[in-house]
């Protein structure tokens, strides 16, 4: 893809750029590849400025301009994203909220927040601490709230409190004429005309900038427990999985490791584990409640054959089991401390999980490669994070084929190719096998909404024109 | 609005499609009459023809021959909506889908179903009885699953379980253009790209019309109890609702009557309630843990200064009590035998419940108008029935006066004009005072997927060009 601005426009637009937001105006290098993608192996493609905004009415002058010009923006949260979202392919205005970071009012009555887009989940908790509120959705990072929407993030904890999808009452966005929109209000439920609140939620910025979201909150529960269990294969951790959701337990986490995973935070966490296939889980709810639910879930574990079942509702306990858990990305990178990340997420119905995590295994050893997987299993997600050398060519193709190989699987399956990672660059080109037609109706909206292409250019769904 | 088509398309397409549909193309004015709106006081606008669709093919190729014609479409379930969805103010083809009532696949593993459009909850939930399985939403009337859909309904238990935006996880849909599209697979999450099943649940057929979907379950409950309550005062009980959910309590469904509504179920279904401001409640979950809720919600209730609480796992006792609830509409309108009933839906933060509620009993009593309320009041959504004489024309000008009144405050109170019926024709003069600019950008989407217009013409938002 080739720049598309002219020159001309480009340079007019910085110039007006920077002489409005002055020292919040940024065209360094370093700062402009620290503003592109720099979590995986994808290319880092920097913008040609940065502009840090305070305000919707900063970003709505921004857009304007850039739209006045022709200029692309790209809007910037805490660039923890996975699939270079925040790339910058054809140059243009990276705009970073991360100091729009104001929680703007709480609502403990109607357990719900505003926030501008630059808040992080935990600067949200911690903010909340008081209030005997909290916001459930846990994608790993400490990504801003903004970035959370944009991308239609989740984690271990969706299985109970859904996905960014079901915790965004409402948004302000910036258009890409630099208008400002509300898409709702504080209700908890509406059926005022087309959703556009979940249109704008998962749009990775390509349809407007979000400048403050509406986020529904939970009460902290009165108790937590935390459970393991190890199991003889994949199929028997999942056979659990399944009878646990059918059985109604409203489990807070129910995370998967596989036997490589879990050799990996053994060694990271000092921990001894059996190496093989572990269920973590997290159950909320009152105090009997949550005894009941772990000695339900106990029942099912030795029904599916586990063994070293294990509950306990004393935080030291929980956190470390949990803190583990939180690391095992980091722990499976030192599987071979020598080699780079690729990330991979797909969602498929639970019934197929064991297929596909078993499936995903097995090319990966027969592709001679290192991959171990981690699940979201009562969502049926689950990642195999690829351990590679951007060095050495043949690996990286078997790694494509890899990834190639694990999107047509979830698809067959009747999945998807992402669970919560998004589109972005990465995985546009596998789009379209997922989801046919349909295609062209995102197409059309996108046409419809940005007819310049300015906002976020080359990620979910390029124009006809491109 | 006057018809767009020219009346020789709209006879060739009515040539092609008797011919095409033989015994399943309808024009005789009774079955014309019976497909447009008949619930409430809005006007009778017929279609032109009704089509018996069978398959997903039949509602493209109608869709083709309507786009080639330039005929408006109009989907049909089981005309039970409430703002005029399915009236035909521009005429056309009214696509009745109750013969497409096949369960597709039951999913039981994966808690999900895929039926066609014509399914209506009960007969889901009839099909599904054998399974433990349930599909939770009950918007009151026997609608069609794809009405559901297509107006986003929610009702009674979407305090628990959500609206059906909550509950679709894919859609199969024809376009306007009579092509066939997937928004998703089964996947229980997707971050893959704009969220077109959100898009279409709540489109009211104006986007595409909805051919099969696919639908969470859940799991019968292990056991379930209902409980009520009388308060001195709305206030008192919207205190207690307000509590209910702060404490994280699941309940199951929690409704509110007015004293008058409570004259109106104890008149027609022979009870003896206190005539003041009661709370009716179920609660799903463990036996244990229906007792616990049971018993948190009495503390609460106490403490909210209710009285006569009472709780029961009865079967016998919560049937009478919950079938006296679902007769309340009818209960209502038999305050008045001589009068019609007019719908009403607004949607409030719950901390804005009471004000909203005395407020609109308040300002019946000003324009002297029977309207006792009825509300999903863990949700906000509540729904005040004007009783009125069509032929009054004073009476009736009092009554659209209230209604504007009600909608407003419901924005005034950062709510929603609209918790489940929809916008259709009734409340399309009210939608761009919540939403503001917004309503450009959903007349935008319109265009983009329908740019002749023909799909539902009439409802939601009228294009520039109307």
């Amino acid at each position: 893809m080739e720049k598309q601005q002219s020159t001309t426009g480009l340079e007019t637009a910085l110039g007006i750029l920077k002489q409005r937001f002055g020292d919040r105006f940024h065209t360094g290098q370093s700062i402009r590849e620290q503003h592109a993608h720099t979590t995986t192996n994808i290319e880092n493609q920097p913008p040609d400025c940065v502009v840090f905004a305070h305000s919707t009415q900063d970003v709505s002058e921004t857009v304007r301009i850039a739209s006045d010009h022709g200029v692309p923006v790209i809007p910037f949260g805490t660039g923890t994203s996975l699939e270079g979202h925040v790339n910058a392919p054809m140059g243009g205005i990276s705009i970073d909220v991360r100091e729009m970071n104001k929680v703007l009012a709480v609502y403990p009555e109607d357990l719900c927040v505003v926030v501008q887009p630059g808040v992080t989940r935990m600067e949200l908790n911690e903010e909340l601490r008081a209030t005997g509120l909290f916001f459930p959705i846990d994608p790993g990072a400490d990504a801003s709230l903004g970035g959370m929407a944009a991308t239609r993030a989740s984690g271990t904890n969706a299985v109970r409190y859904g996905t960014m999808k079901d915790n965004v009452l409402s948004l302000e966005c910036v258009l890409a004429d630099g208008s400002v929109i509300r898409t709702g209000g504080r209700a908890k439920k509406s059926s005022a005309g087309y959703d556009l609140t979940r249109l704008m939620v998962g749009s990775e910025g390509t349809l407007g900038v979000i400048t403050e979201l509406t986020l529904k909150l939970q009460g902290v529960p009165e108790a937590m427990a935390s459970a393991r269990c190890t199991f003889a294969s994949i199929e028997d951790a999942c056979n659990a999985v399944i009878a646990t959701i059918q059985m109604g337990i409203p489990v807070a986490r129910i995370e998967l490791l596989d036997a490589l995973s879990v050799k990996a935070i053994n060694a990271y966490s000092g921990l001894d584990l059996p190496e093989a296939p572990l269920l973590l889980l997290e159950f909320h709810g009152s105090n009997a409640s949550v005894v009941e639910q772990s000695e339900s879930f106990g029942e099912i574990a030795e029904d599916a054959g586990g063994s070293g079942f294990e509950w306990t509702t004393k935080a030291e306990d929980r956190t470390k089991l949990w803190q583990a858990r939180h690391d095992a990305y980091w722990a499976q990178r030192q599987l071979d401390a020598s080699k780079s990340a690729l990330a991979s997420d797909v969602c498929v119905p639970i019934s197929h999980l064991a297929e596909a995590v078993t499936g995903a295994q097995k090319r990966a050893e027969e592709l001679g490669l290192v991959a171990p997987i981690l699940g979201h299993v009562g969502d049926g997600n689950f990642h195999a994070t690829l351990l590679i050398d951007p060095n050495d060519a043949d690996e990286m193709e078997r790694a494509q084929q890899y990834l190639a190989w694990l999107n047509d699987e979830a698809i067959k399956l009747d999945g998807t190719i992402s669970g919560e990672h998004g589109i972005g660059q990465g995985k546009k080109k596998y789009l379209e096998r997922e989801i046919g037609g349909a295609i062209d109706v995102m197409r059309s909206i996108k046409q419809a909404l940005d007819p310049q292409n300015i906002l976020n250019p080359g990620k979910i769904v390029d124009l006809n024109a491109d």
